[in-house]
């Protein structure tokens, strides 16, 4: 059986079923953003591994290696924002091909550490070996919360508001005008273009967010966006047992994104890269009503864009208050037949 | 500047210097051979990571996937043991390519969760993706271990003992005939050979040694034999500042490595694969003077194969008490031009 005849996420449930049984000790494991671990006495500790691989995941062409150590800093530590953890640890893993020099890894953990120190989280060890092909990062990142202060992507019940911090869209449009650019960001380009590129290239995880959101117990499930709007929806759904609706207008979209949609510099409308672009690493969450207030108290950047329901699946419901089934396109799968991957 | 010109361990140093300082919180961070942590309250958390390479650790010409599943974790949880600590979770990051099958993944991780079951250790977590050319493994273990029973790498001091469990050279000498025969093991080799090869493809982590030897307080220093004898001997006298002298005759061989190596079956002397090896996931250490009775009874198969003294370098002193420098062949670089990575 070839892995591209089931997919990703076929592969991962098969791979569940081969790692075991849970244990009480495992708060959270595969299926959420981090593993949440009891050790002997004291907090959870928060570990997330992610691998980003030359060709995959990023490309040396559009991308300088400064940019690069920051955004697979970036994509860990928002893994444990997710769960509304404190980042605090990471581990790095590199295999490095022949053409790169010693100065790249340098500036690549010029970049690392920029986006750590802003959160206060220590580069603890790692490995480093040759690759004989392309350039392969693998990251841990380990972070802590109170036993009942973690946010698991399974408790969203029907009624519970969606919420999204920040904006979407803006990293997959800022994908599209470097692919189009070259490397960057740095030499001319207009303003609203470089800041769709930074938002690609530099994210900033929502740490502070979810740490507040976690303590106040504002919300019953959450999840990073990584893959997209509706991919993310579907995990938070597919693990909680429900449906949902996402409002059309309710989806922030950023005055970048939509000034270079109206111009025609992109493919697609601004809500297109919103709904499937992925790589925002904004924080995605269910928000029981009663708790709505005290939420948006706690992120004023945070925006409702719909409601978990019964039944099942995504749908949109537009300005017309006409619903169809969310557009399914997007949301990665590495191993699809038509991603040529 | 080349990786080549300045090799791996100049290419680590350089890193940390990126890095950025230490902190109390970090008992052991960059330099040794897992991190240990600290968080907010009770025990330390060790992590450690470590990357393998089709093509550069392994090749599945002569490697059997369960095989590769198990020495994945085994040479993560050796990390662990040689801190004294108790792994307890492990994460996994593959980037795998087309011609792997699901089969083979879903066997990797029988072999992977066969390693793991026999230590409590609990799979809880990571990340799957393709790639465009060979498969890349990550591993991270976390274990713990009281504040203060961590055995680091740099406690040695002149004087003290060196020490070393199990035998050495079996796996290098295992990689020789396997590479010579094909894939294994399973079917007819004879069985000296066949458990030189099973040293090689499944090897056996001393967690319960060093749990006990970091309890009973024996240990000034500690590693894993994961480079060869005298590399790894060079790591903990340089993070020790000290040196030490190997008698030859100490130096553990066992009766499938002496009886190979009697044959015409192995290029060289079992010496030689025991000093340059590497791979054999033995626990090498210092025990001061006065705590070698009470290591001999806690570990019947730990050997005194040497002194640690106040010179620098390593050196050999033979059946005929002559002195000389330890042989500096092996030591895997993975940088290194000679090794055409």
């Amino acid at each position: 059986m070839k892995i591209s005849d089931i997919g990703e996420f076929g592969l991962i449930g098969r791979i569940n079923k081969v790692r075991g049984r849970p244990s009480p000790e495992v708060l959270a494991g595969i299926g959420d953003d981090a593993a949440a671990l009891l050790f002997s006495r004291g907090a959870a500790v928060l570990a997330t591994t992610d691998m980003l691989i030359d060709g995959v995941h990023f490309d040396l062409a559009y991308t300088d290696v400064f940019s690069l150590g920051w955004k697979s800093a970036a994509v860990n530590l928002s893994d444990i924002a997710a769960m509304g953890g404190a980042p605090r640890y990471c581990l790095t893993a590199l295999a490095i091909p022949r053409h790169i020099t010693v100065e790249d890894i340098e500036e690549f953990y010029r970049g690392f550490r920029a986006l750590c120190a802003r959160h206060g989280v220590r580069v603890v060890g790692g490995d480093t070996c040759a690759s004989h092909r392309g350039l392969v990062i693998s990251v841990t990142a380990l972070g802590e919360a109170g036993r009942d202060g973690i946010v698991r992507r399974s408790g969203a019940r029907p009624g519970d508001r969606i919420f999204v911090t920040g904006s979407l869209g803006d990293s997959a449009a800022g994908l599209e005008l470097l692919k189009a650019r070259g490397k960057g960001p740095g030499s001319k380009v207009p303003g609203e273009a470089k800041r769709l590129m930074e938002r690609h290239l530099r994210p900033v995880p929502r740490i502070a967010w979810g740490m507040s959101i976690a303590a106040a117990g504002c919300a019953t499930a959450m999840i990073d966006v990584s893959d997209g709007l509706v991919s993310d929806l579907g995990h938070l759904c597919r693990e909680s047992g429900v449906g949902a609706e996402i409002n059309e207008g309710g989806v922030p979209l950023s005055r970048a994104l939509r000034s270079a949609a109206a111009g025609i510099k992109l493919r697609y409308g601004a809500l297109r890269y919103a709904l499937t672009g992925g790589e925002d690493y904004e924080l995605l969450l269910a928000v029981p009503p009663e708790r709505v207030r005290r939420l948006s108290g706690l992120v004023p950047g945070a925006r409702e864009i719909g409601v978990f329901t019964r039944g099942r699946g995504i749908f949109m419901r537009d300005r017309q208050d006409r619903k169809r089934p969310a557009p399914s396109i997007g949301g990665y799968d590495h191993f699809s037949p038509g991603t040529g991957a």
